[in-house]
């Protein structure tokens, strides 16, 4: 029989000196998480790691299951030199580079006679592996076991994930619900604290804001347990309330 | 004799459970990574951990210095619960949190009768530590060594950055050059690896897009030394004519 409370992870490595040198602001961590959540899984923890070698595959060794129960990695699986995470993803699990025979054959019905090498190189995969569609471009995603080799590119990473909405085998999504306040969250920092003890598997995020010259808070109420995180939000609006302040049910 | 081609190297630690669920895109990363490269420093590594202790000061561990010359936190150093940031990186170093007496002092300043034992919270330290200025609200940020431990709110983030301007020690800032072209990326993955292997000391980074339709692609060209760079920049362009592609000296 399943644990229903057992609890699914996955972490993400983003492949890219880009993101590293600030030329690139990163977008597939957050559409990660949130697509994780519905799944029922948890994202634990992020790298972001050079277009090196070495660094990709320490961080594939150090978070690939069963650190986590699924790794996710973005970036480098281009046709050009600085693609390396499919070289450095098999190095790190021990197997050979291989040709894909179904990758293949997609970039070559998408190329036609302007197939290359360079574009062949897309068609690479750790031995192993399963491919996974892309409803953008020609070259595939990569699955082996449960690393899931992604794009870096925001709209083929999403439609990829598109295609595994379901599949993963994952626990009870985290629910959230939000309280805000215009108020400093250390006023209140006593009644988060009692609130978040008095409630067992539920945490409560403190985010406080500057906005219009005001000073605000909003309070993120988590949990697994529907019925837990109603009960710890209506004790967190009435505490507000009987502190003095007017709560809004939501985000400010 | 100081040497003039050591490679100085820095690390973000990215604390909070806010952005690994997505509620909240990350700002600081980008942000550090640029005024970064302005003092000489290169950004190596970033992880994205929870509001865990354990979690935190494993990634202190693996990352600070020597891993990294400098070692940069963001996140968890407010007034409530969640904060646990400082008592984190503290139990990583193995030295005691205590009040710092300036710390404790602004903060008795900023709040005056308001000052409450939450607020005061943000007066400890690992042992040890100094005060980084915080230009925006009360709550100094703090320095430990190399290590710098910074607020998450990216405005009071980069105010404290503003700080410590021209007070590391780095080394040449990596120089970085864009060269576009309207040409998807695997029509000329063998001029671009052939350039870069033509030019020591220069890396090319191939970025592309899809836009209005239609594809291309910006080759980022990084160097810490300006005329490899030029000649780099001059090789790419002059082989994309070759290749019978109009480029674009800068970014598309």
């Amino acid at each position: 029989m399943a644990d229903a409370s057992r609890i699914w992870t996955a972490a993400l490595i983003i492949i890219g000196d880009e993101i590293l040198s600030g030329r690139t602001q990163d977008a597939n961590l957050a559409y990660l998480a949130k697509w994780l959540n519905v799944q029922g899984i948890r994202l634990k923890e992020v790298r972001v790691v050079a277009d090196e070698m070495g660094a990709i595959a320490q961080a594939v060794n150090a978070l690939k299951p069963p650190a986590c129960d699924y790794l996710f990695t973005t970036g480098g699986i281009g046709p050009t030199h600085d693609d390396i995470t499919v070289d450095a993803i098999a190095a790190a699990l021990g197997v050979p580079v291989v040709m894909h025979p179904d990758a293949e054959a997609a970039l070559r019905a998408y190329y036609g006679d302007r197939i290359t090498d360079a574009r062949l190189r897309m068609a690479r995969v750790p031995d192993g592996a399963e491919l996974l569609p892309n409803p953008v471009s020609g070259a595939p995603g990569i699955r082996v076991g449960n690393i899931f080799i992604m794009a870096g590119v925001p709209k083929i990473t999403q439609g990829m994930l598109a295609g595994l909405d379901g599949i993963l085998e994952g626990g009870a999504p985290m629910l959230s619900r939000s309280v805000g306040a215009w108020i400093g969250e250390s006023a209140v920092a006593d009644l988060l604290r009692e609130t978040e003890a008095a409630h067992a598997g539920v945490q409560i995020g403190s985010y406080p804001f500057w906005r219009d010259g005001k000073v605000g808070a909003n309070f993120v109420i988590r949990s697994a347990d529907p019925h837990g995180l109603a009960t710890c939000a209506a004790a967190l609006l009435d505490g507000l309330r009987a502190a003095g302040v007017e709560p809004v049910d939501g985000e400010i």
